[in-house]
C-alpha cells in the first residue's frame, strides 16, 4: 500500500492532513483525513478516534464542520475522518443518483450482491484496512487505545462495528444513529441493494437486532438524538434501541436535546461531550 | 422590505437563522445569517459582530467552518454574516467565470462602471441597508455595540468599512486581509472593473491608502495572519500595512502565525480570540 501526502493544513497547534490511498478491500482510490494534536513526540502518543460519517459526506465534512479538532487538541486525541463509500468513475452507483444509496452510501456492510460486492465492503475496510494503512503511518497513535464514533448511517456503523469488535474499541458514540436499518427505509432500500432480499442477512447490521440476539459485546456508549431532527423518529427508531437495551439489560446512555435537528449544529454542540466520554476509557 | 426566514437550526443553545430579503440597493435578492445567542429576552439585548466573508463565499462558511458560534453563544455576541455580491441569474458575472472577480467577489466596493454598478454596491448594503435590514427583525440587539470582522477580501471589506465609519463600528478584525489591493493582482482586476482606470478612485477601498492619506478614523484594530498563506505576501501585502501604519502613528495589531494558511482551520483556530477582542470594546 502507497499512502500519499495530499494536504496538510496547520489547525489549533495541531495538524489536519488528507492522505490517499489505494484500497484493496475496496477495489478503488480512497481519501480519509487525520487530525494529529501538536507538540508531539513519539514518545507521547495519542489514542485515536475514528469518526464514520453519515450519508452524501466525505472525510470533509466532520473536520470542517465538527468543531472537533479544538478539543482533540486540548485532549490529545488522534481524530481519523473515512470517506462514506468507495469512490471514483468506475464504482457502481444508484441508477436514479439518490442521495440514500451508492457512491456516498456505503453503509458500513459488506456488500454480497453483484453488481455492488466488488466494492461495497465498507465494513472490512473500517475495521481491517483503514486501521492497517493507519498504522503504517507511523503517526503517533497507543495502538491499543482506540474508539470509534459517528452520525446518521456512520452512527449506525459505529454503533454496529463497535458492537461486534469490542476488543478494538474502549467506547463508541453516536450523534442521531440509524438505530434499526433493518425497519428504516434507508436501511431496507440500501441492505436489500447490498445484501439481498434474506432479511436475515441484514441482522448482523443492525444495532437493535444484535441487542435483540445477545451478539452485541458489551461497551460504554453513548448516543445523542435531537428531537428536532428531520428523521426521527421514522429513520432514526431511537425508541426501539432504547426498548430493545432495556428489555435486554444492555447498558447505553441516550439523550434527547430539545430542539436540535439532524445537522451539524447538532455535532458541534455536543462534540465535547462526546470527546470527553471517549477520553475516560482511552486512559 | 419583506424579510423572511429561511432556516432555523438550533446550535449551542442559541439559534442559527438564514434569511432572504429584496436588497434595494443591490437590486437582487439576497441572503444572511444570524447567530442568535440563547436564553434571550428583549431585556437581555447583546451586542453584534459583521461577518464579511472571502472570495468564494456565501453566508454559510463562516457559521459552519469557524466555530465562532460556541464562542459568540458564551460571551453573548450576535454574529451577523452576509454574502460576498449580488446573487441571481441576471447578475452580471466574470465573463470567464473566474473566483476572483463577479459573483462571490463583490470586494465590498460601490461600482461605477457598467454593467456592474447596477448591482455591486456591497459597500452601501453592508454599511446601509443590511442594518436597517437587521433592525426591522427586532432580534435582541444593543444597536450602539456593533463591530465588524471578515476574512482575506472580508477582511479587506472589514477593514476598509470600519476605518470609514468608526461611529459605527467599536472594533475591526482581519484574517488574512488583502491590506492592499490597489497593489494586488486581485484588487487590480477588480478595482479596474467595477470602478475604472481612474486609479485615485480606488483609493478609497484601500486599508493603506486610507491610513497614508490619514482618512482612517482610528478604532481597535486586531489582524492575524499565518506565514504558510498561500496567498501571502503577494496578494495580502501584510507587510506593507505594517509600515505604512508605522509610518503614520497609526495603531493596529498584527500577529503572525507560524504555519498557519489561508483556510478555515486558520479562523477557527483564532476566532476565539478575535471575539474575545471585540468583546472588550462591545461592553
Amino acid at each position: 500500500m502507497s499512502t500519499k501526502l495530499i494536504s496538510e493544513n496547520k489547525a489549533f497547534g495541531g495538524y489536519h492532513r488528507r492522505y490517499s490511498h489505494s484500497s484493496k478491500v475496496l477495489n478503488c482510490a480512497m481519501t480519509f483525513a487525520v487530525f494529529i494534536p501538536g507538540n508531539t513526540t513519539e514518545a507521547n502518543a495519542y489514542p485515536a478516534l475514528y469518526w464514520l460519517s453519515g450519508l452524501t459526506c466525505t472525510d470533509e465534512n466532520f473536520m470542517q464542520k465538527s468543531g472537533a479538532m479544538n478539543v482533540a487538541q486540548q485532549l490529545g486525541i488522534i481524530l481519523i475522518a473515512a470517506d462514506t463509500s468507495p469512490r471514483g468513475e468506475n464504482i457502481p452507483d444508484d441508477p436514479e443518483k439518490a442521495y440514500d444509496f451508492g457512491l456516498g452510501a456505503g453503509f458500513y456492510v459488506n456488500a454480497t450482491q453483484d453488481p455492488w460486492q466488488q466494492n461495497y465492503q465498507m465494513y472490512d475496510y473500517i475495521v481491517h484496512e483503514l486501521p492497517k494503512v493507519i498504522a503504517e503511518l507511523n503517526l503517533p497513535i497507543q495502538a491499543n487505545k482506540v474508539s470509534i464514533a459517528g452520525h446518521s448511517m456512520g452512527g449506525h456503523g459505529a454503533l454496529v462495528i463497535a458492537m461486534r469488535n469490542s476488543k478494538k474499541y474502549k467506547s463508541v458514540s453516536a450523534f442521531s444513529p440509524i438505530c434499526n436499518p433493518c425497519a428504516s427505509a434507508w436501511g431496507k432500500k440500501a441492505f436489500t441493494n447490498y445484501l439481498g432480499n434474506n432479511t436475515d442477512t441484514w441482522k448482523q447490521y443492525d444495532t437493535c437486532e444484535l441487542i435483540a440476539n445477545n451478539l452485541a459485546a458489551k461497551l460504554p456508549v453513548l448516543i445523542d438524538q435531537g428531537d428536532k431532527d428531520e428523521f426521527f423518529p421514522k429513520q432514526l427508531n431511537t425508541e426501539t434501541l432504547n426498548e430493545i437495551a432495556q428489555a435486554n439489560n444492555y447498558p447505553l446512555t441516550i439523550n434527547m436535546h430539545s430542539g436540535y435537528d439532524h445537522s451539524y449544529y447538532f455535532i458541534a454542540s455536543f462534540i465535547k461531550q462526546h470527546l470527553q466520554f471517549h477520553w475516560q476509557f482511552l486512559q
